[in-house]
């Protein structure tokens, strides 16, 4: 067979597993958004299922023939070729390398983990789920041994999220922003300047729909292949074609939908701007976890937390609100926008502070890998760090080691991008605006989409011929450090709070 | 193997087709409710490789080897065992021998017929919808001839939709119901008694929702497995675990989308009263569409238009709507509620002369099928019919012969179940009167519980066990005809418009 002929098949196998994958990304979203509450067996059924024909048609004997044809030939290969067969190697591996009884071990100790989370959670009660942890770390190191890292689960792991991440590279990342970022958040919650939340009341509901729709609009976000729902936790699923976001609402809490739409439309943006005719293979998709949330975190706060983004917008969402918003100073309503306050729950921290949620999950989870620290001495460990990065020391277990949902699905190495991406947006945002001088006027006008143009050229048309440390350093031209994030966290914040 | 082991294999595999085909399903739902515009490319590509997924299970050799094995032991079977049986051999069949080249050109057809359809209808162009027409019979007589039914093509194609029925039965039904309902409507036509329905002004959208969310809920549609959204065409989709329905909302016309909400409600409590435990098998299926008709039929119009059923939801409905009704006396309302008034559109048409449409429809499809029709002289036979039935003539063939999408996508032999269904609501609404004696004052309670629990048992917990005609005399110790239709009618109708 001709190397064409075989690079065509291998891209339509491809394919066909991505558009298998696009079915179950539905069945989740329409789990999250639609499912009647006691049609959740049906939707398990349908989920095991969709996924029992995805795994057969990704480990098909034939696409590891194709692998290696292409593996033999690859002097006559595109460049954009050999990214297309790299990664679909590194899948392919991954698919067949795993037994599938592991898998479904694996799988079904996922459910029952999650459950007793959720129970466990309820009544604060970490002996109770100390055990379902212990064996989710067996299984990820058992997984890494597949996979040839028995030597380094937790950089296998990291390596999942975040494609070329160590966690040495990110040990040495984070010591950087930490010593900075701890003192600088002292100063802040010593500050006088307190901003106030519970001044948003009475914000009903269906005018706050149309609002955000308006602004999420106004960033790029393409409607005609996109929308947005109401779900539990907010979220954005699909790829190219169609991409599902969901936000909730609060009367007395306008600005979390917003923001927190605003975030799902930087991830929206993202996979709407990957090439079409590529969905399916590296070329079309997203780098990584971390790249992902650079994307939305920059439109969430490098953009929509700026005084720029708010000059053209204030004036808006005071029309929408007149009532509401009458009493709060445009000063006040700013702050607001931009409130400092550490707390115990990471999804609750404000800009600064969550990084530090991060950097203290990373810490633990690098100690569970390695087998420094024991599962029950997790939450000692897990209320020392917080005493140390946050000055809080949690009251219980709910509110400290038991408060998120990802260990118990067996998601090590998750964590880390989300201050990666951060690190990785505030890198991004000084560039480009160098590189786009007057961008922020764009804003105060209402026009986002010369940052969008370059977003969608410099990352998300690159699809994945990077891996996310390459294209941090391809784009701004140096590599992923955290002086940028500190800078930018300085200049926003030490205006705000210290008089800067 | 054991007869145990086959049977249990059987179901199993039967079972998964199912949920492949609940798959499938849900993705239909979201494509008429969710599916952003230009995401329909995507959801094409979904729904053909989910076909051919769905395929390659339903035409497994394993599964002919299964079916041949039970079959040489067909003694050992239990009378469930074997209704399961028959059915899988029935689908099976269907399966394997269309050949996989056809059913593509089938589908490509469907697809292409279906847009030129729509064109044409725009145009009133009949004659550039002939040629997809002509072709989409020569398939069904293809499809008929794979099938062993090369000398009753209309036959195969009506059996298709109603297990057993054939053209011969339905044409003696017809003529029974025609020879009788064409004076009846003439005299209600004549009647100076007029329904109005402009009478209907200004009900809110959200306040409708609520009100037939109650509604529907009170007649026994149970939310927690199902729940009902907003499409341009309402409709019922899905089975037993998790049912989504459909309908629309006019401001000026709260009866429409109340009445087709009640409607669809039939279907979902039919699909919700078949037993979990053999979804996936013919024991937990509908028995096919002039069956399912009669349920959605009943719950519509001899329940919901009733007296006893307003007795009960009129104060709530004016509770609801103060404003809105304040002005519509109660007669003025139950009369609107019973509206008869002949039109040329049949998705438009009342009670009474729906099944006039419907009569039109078997004739034409007949001949067309018979070959004693040709295409080319369609809509004059079409015209010449509507005159004779309905006393009018189309002004154009958009208001005729192009009305329907049906023949668009090939669906010969599906009008005929509207009309049985029809005569089945009546007859089983007569039997379940005498069975449960005060029925319509549980009515005027808003207690519907006695009827949905007869239905259960006598219908929805049969599953497949009877065919069409079959079920009709088990449940109501006659063969099926046309007088309690008509009985029904000039009770119900004569009444109000004739003075009887």
């Amino acid at each position: 067979m001709t190397t064409e002929a075989a690079c065509a098949e291998l891209v339509s196998r491809l394919k066909r597993i991505h558009v298998l994958g696009t079915v179950n990304g539905l069945l989740g979203w329409d789990e999250q958004v639609n499912l009647p509450p006691d049609s959740a067996d049906l939707r398990a059924e349908q989920l095991a299922l969709m996924a029992e024909v995805q795994h057969a048609a990704a480990s098909d004997p034939r696409i590891g023939e194709l692998l290696a044809v292409l593996e033999g030939r690859r002097a006559e290969l595109s460049p954009d070729q050999q990214v297309v067969l790299q990664h679909a190697r590194r899948d392919y591996d991954r698919v067949v390398k795993l037994p599938a009884e592991f898998v479904r071990e694996k799988a079904r100790h996922s459910s029952q983990a999650f459950h007793a989370w959720a129970d466990c959670k309820a009544r604060s009660d970490f002996p109770g789920y100390a055990p379902y942890l212990q064996k989710h770390l067996e299984l990820a190191r058992q997984e890494a041994a597949y996979l040839g890292f028995a030597a380094a689960p937790y950089d296998y792991l990291i390596d999942r999220h975040d494609p070329g991440m160590t966690a040495a590279v990110i040990e040495r990342l984070f010591a950087e922003l930490k010593v900075s970022l701890v003192p600088l958040m002292r100063e802040i919650v010593a500050s006088p300047v307190k901003a106030r939340l519970d001044i948003f009341r009475g914000f009903p509901v269906e005018k706050q729909r149309a609002f955000l729709r308006a602004v999420t609009e106004r960033l790029g976000f393409n409607y005609r292949r996109g929308r947005i729902d109401v779900s539990l936790h907010p979220f954005c699923e699909g790829s190219g074609a169609d991409i599902r976001m969901t936000t909730r609402f609060d009367e007395n809490n306008p600005l979390n939908s917003l923001f927190s739409s605003i975030h799902e439309t930087g991830h929206g943006l993202y996979e709407q701007g990957t090439r079409l005719e590529h969905q399916g293979t590296a070329l079309g998709q997203a780098v990584g976890m971390g790249v992902h949330e650079s994307q939305s975190r920059l439109w969430e706060n490098q953009v929509a937390r700026s005084r720029a983004f708010w000059r053209f917008f204030e004036p808006r969402f005071r029309k929408t609100f007149p009532r509401q918003l009458r009493a709060i100073a445009p000063d006040e309503f700013y702050l607001a926008v931009n409130a400092v306050q550490p707390t115990l729950i990471r999804v609750d921290a404000d800009e600064v502070t969550y990084n530090l949620h991060i950097i203290l999950r990373f810490e633990l989870e690098k100690r569970l890998l390695a087998g420094t620290l024991a599962v029950a001495d997790l939450p000692a460990a897990w209320n020392a760090l917080a005493q140390e990065l946050l000055g809080l020391t949690p009251p219980n277990d709910r509110e400290g080691v038991l408060q998120d949902v990802h260990w118990s699905g067996g998601m090590f190495g998750y964590f880390p991008s989300y201050c990666l991406g951060n690190m990785m947006a505030a890198q991004l945002w000084y560039k480009v605006q160098g590189d786009l001088p007057g961008l922020e006027d764009d804003f105060a006008r209402g026009d986002f989409s010369r940052l969008l143009g370059w977003l969608r050229r410099n990352i998300h048309e690159q699809g994945r011929r990077h891996d996310t440390q390459e294209l941090v350093k391809v784009v701004t031209g140096e590599p992923l450090t955290p002086r940028h994030l500190l800078r930018y966290l300085r200049e926003r914040y030490g205006a705000l709070y210290l008089g800067n």
